[in-house]
């Protein structure tokens, strides 16, 4: 304008790529949420999917303006992903979570995301050794299989939050989607035990070691998160008595939040698991200490991250999938992809039925009939949990890719029909899905199980837990307890849940906080016998 | 525990380094935000020293288990300051600021922002070169002395939010911290202005371009905020009636302005200026189109992104003071760094009273009595503008650091001098402010220009903007127009905002929404007339 663009040249002090490419992916992420608001009411699309055609297209379009050299505006970065992606996404998955339903529903969450991964990985990487050998695939070694194994049996628990729905549903999705963050360090663990495992030793010894490590990191990472998340509670409650900074508490909460995922993976355990436990006691615990202005606002905005680490990572997938780099560096024919990705999904298929059903039915003698899962429910979890999302793609470039030096065909095939496998099943899966729940529960929703609540036990009467009241009350009527005792055994989860409450109200809530806390009497029971109570 | 550490070993897939330093980063954020919140009643300490004391702790008890290597736990990153930290707090500035202060002060701001940061520029550059070569520098170049000039003019318009108090000293704050923005806009074009320039053919012609360049870097910069603001707020506006979405209005309020400063970058404009006018239209218009609890939500929510930012930035420069190899780079003696440091020091302290005394009188003769800013304001404007911050350093690693290659002594000893001098300016100047503030105003506050409010216009009509109204009351009397004419003479400020305000109630908010836009009827004047009005 001025004749003098060697002053402009260098105004910005940084890389021009970067910004471009940060540019980019701003006004995608903008288009994708204008579009997603506009498909709103659309009973196929959602958010997820429209992020992934649209990652396609500018993928495509990138494609065109550098004229099939390269569709990359970001590499993939696990390290992206990793730290700066997930964690909001699955903090924010705990901190909304509907801890009644989840916790009713533990044990089968437990057998699914822990028994039920390792059955799908065990047939995964047994059909993968066996059916990709068969198609001509000579280099890949039995770690690379059983690599494969673990990088397949994690499912999506992102699109899954986006396809059932919390409050239509809660049966489902407590167990669909907590089976996924399960799963998710399940299949992590699984897969950074086979990268290090030496398979010619393969002896009961080693599978015993993987069991404890596994059992290990999965209890150490709940205990630190939630101890992460208690201490948040306790701080917040301590310090803020009277005088409420909304910035100063809402910045405490995320920085812990933070804190929790990265204590963890410092220590070398699952981050996930950790981050999500830590925001169900936030919920808990903290969230009620703050002030309203605060809590509203932690609410939004914590969704609000997590809504746009998901939308980036979908965007950031479909954009992936027309790199040409991948595809020339493979070398294969579109008939191999064809085998490998079909043969891939074939076997999600089959593993995740493998598991399923039978342990459907086995916890099915134990539940009581109400809360049994039919049929329809099981083709559903089954159904609901086929979407393989950026956890897979990321694990899969963690496997197959290494660093630097150039990559084998074979492995380059495998990244590439690991994302085919990932569009192809969240674009079909995560379509059909949504109107799939309609017609098979349309009109039996919330007949079934989807609405048993536990029973009142507010007069089964816990010793050492409320032994005032008790005295007060006289109830040591042996008829009265023979019932309590019968009850217990009939709702196990219903009595655990009723002595976590007395427990809750008694120990936890003049520490830590939670609802009602500054209007907690210590002798009082009122507490326990509000009916708005949930947790 | 289970004696594999094998398998434990390779759990977390990214670089230990860089989650060791986020760890140890983002617990001493906590500790700042909790240690901050201990001290607040305290009148000295403030959140930014209390970040730049506890880095530099931090930086120490790193050394001292290093054994003296190396202080540093994140390598300053210029990138990681522009693209991340700075835009969250310019742009909170913009959209917490009090528009009607910020108009009314306007002309104020933009001649301290940009005459008198040209004054400063000019005097310290000057001043270094005819100094410091006194002190024995010799390898620094006519240039590297101008982008000292630059570097030095950047006031910190992130230490004086804290230390002003916007609704005690409204003139003191609106008038400092927009010459901060201003100013940090007018250095960094100055400094890449100065870095390209050929200084063997300065002519006339080259400093008309420069201020060419200025002028249209200035415009433009404003305008493209303005622009991406107005579309935000089009946009929800148009999308979201009667379907709010909480997530979706923040994310895209959030990746809009985070676009505009992105955008700008990527023309080789200003983002801190285009960020920062995006704020104040977001929150003129877009905000008032969004829900409730949207509105709670962004409003704590960038406050809360602001605030960690700040913090950040002041742990990491306390923490980079300590930086050994720097310190060893520079090979120096303490007298020399003590030299230098106090004339830069020195010259900062004369380079911005030789602008703020004299531009401060001369518009003293334009403005009326009651708002004239008298002496010991004007000692105060001086005062709280001379710490110095974040871009200062940033600006000085892009200026004497090469990347890659070795620096010489002397680039190194500027950029540890820059660093002492930020240092103690914040702590010193920082410190002493907000008791200053007290002592001085203690008693006169809010008697003279500090509360004085625009004398109601109402019945001052503009002719085109009002047409209607003008035929109904038959305002055409000549007495009453002359009155309005001297109305206008007297508070021409004022009778600038009555002038926008007709113009935006008439034209703007129908298209933008803005405050009670829902109710909005184009012919009544009820909008124009309430006098919760702030804009």
């Amino acid at each position: 304008m001025f004749g003098v663009p060697n002053l402009l040249h260098e105004s910005s002090p940084f890389d021009a790529g970067a910004v471009i490419s940060i540019t980019v992916f701003i006004s995608l992420l903008c288009l994708c949420i204008i579009i997603g608001h506009l498909l709103e009411e659309n009973r196929w699309a959602n958010e997820s999917i429209t992020s992934l055609l649209l990652g396609l297209v500018s993928g495509a379009v990138v494609l065109l303006i550098r004229k099939g050299q390269n569709s990359r505006i970001l590499e993939f970065d696990e390290e992206l992903f990793f730290i700066y992606l997930l964690p909001p996404i699955i903090f924010n998955a705990g901190f909304q979570v509907k801890k009644k339903q989840f916790f009713k529903n533990f044990s089968t969450i437990l057998s699914f995301g822990v028994l039920g991964t390792l059955i799908s990985f065990c047939l995964i990487s047994a059909g993968g050794l066996f059916l990709l050998k068969k198609i001509g695939l000579t280099q890949l070694s039995v770690n690379d299989y059983m690599a494969l194994g673990a990088i397949f049996s994690a499912t999506d628990s992102v699109c899954t939050l986006q396809v059932l729905n919390q409050d239509d549903t809660p049966l489902l999705y407590s167990v669909v989607f907590g089976e996924g963050v399960v799963n998710d360090a399940t299949s992590i663990v699984l897969f950074n035990a086979v990268q290090s495992l030496d398979l010619s030793n393969l002896s009961a010894m080693t599978t015993l070691a993987l069991l404890g490590t596994f059992l290990y990191l999965f209890f150490t990472s709940t205990v630190l998160g939630i101890f992460v998340g208690l201490l948040s509670a306790f701080i917040i409650k301590k310090l803020y008595i009277g005088r409420h900074s909304t910035d100063r508490e809402i910045a405490l909460m995320m920085l812990m939040a933070y804190l929790s995922y990265m204590i963890a993976e410092l220590m070398d355990l699952s981050g996930i698991l950790t981050v999500f436990f830590c925001g169900v006691v936030m919920s808990h615990y903290t969230w009620h200490n703050v002030s309203e202005s605060s809590r509203i606002t932690s609410k939004h905005a914590f969704a609000t991250m997590s809504f746009i680490s998901e939308t980036f990572i979908f965007l950031y997938v479909g954009m992936d999938t027309l790199d040409i780099d991948k595809w020339k560096e493979s070398n294969s024919s579109p008939g191999t992809y064809l085998a490998v990705s079909s043969t891939m999904l074939a076997l999600v298929l089959i593993g995740r039925a493998a598991f399923i059903f039978p342990l459907a039915n086995i916890l099915n003698c134990v539940r009581s009939d109400d809360q049994k899962i039919d049929l329809s429910r099981q083709f559903i979890i089954w159904w609901a949990g086929l979407m393989r999302g950026a956890v897979t793609v990321a694990l899969s470039y963690n496997g197959f890719s290494n660093s630097g030096e150039p990559i084998s065909n074979e492995r380059s095939l495998m990244i590439s029909c690991t994302i085919i496998v990932v569009l192809f099943s969240t674009l079909l899966f995560g379509t059909v899905t949504k109107p799939l729940i309609k017609a098979i529960l349309g009109g039996s929703r919330r007949v079934t199980s989807d609405a048993t609540d536990i029973p009142s036990l507010e007069y089964l009467n816990i010793p050492f837990l409320e032994t005032v009241e008790q005295n007060q009350n006289g109830d040591d009527d042996p008829q009265h307890q023979r019932g309590r005792f019968s009850l217990l055994m009939k709702y196990p989860t219903g009595a655990a849940h009723h002595i976590w409450r007395k427990f809750d109200d008694k120990f936890m809530r003049p520490v830590f906080g939670g609802r009602g806390f500054v209007t907690y009497e210590p002798a009082s029971p009122t507490g326990a016998a509000d009916p708005s109570h949930e947790h």
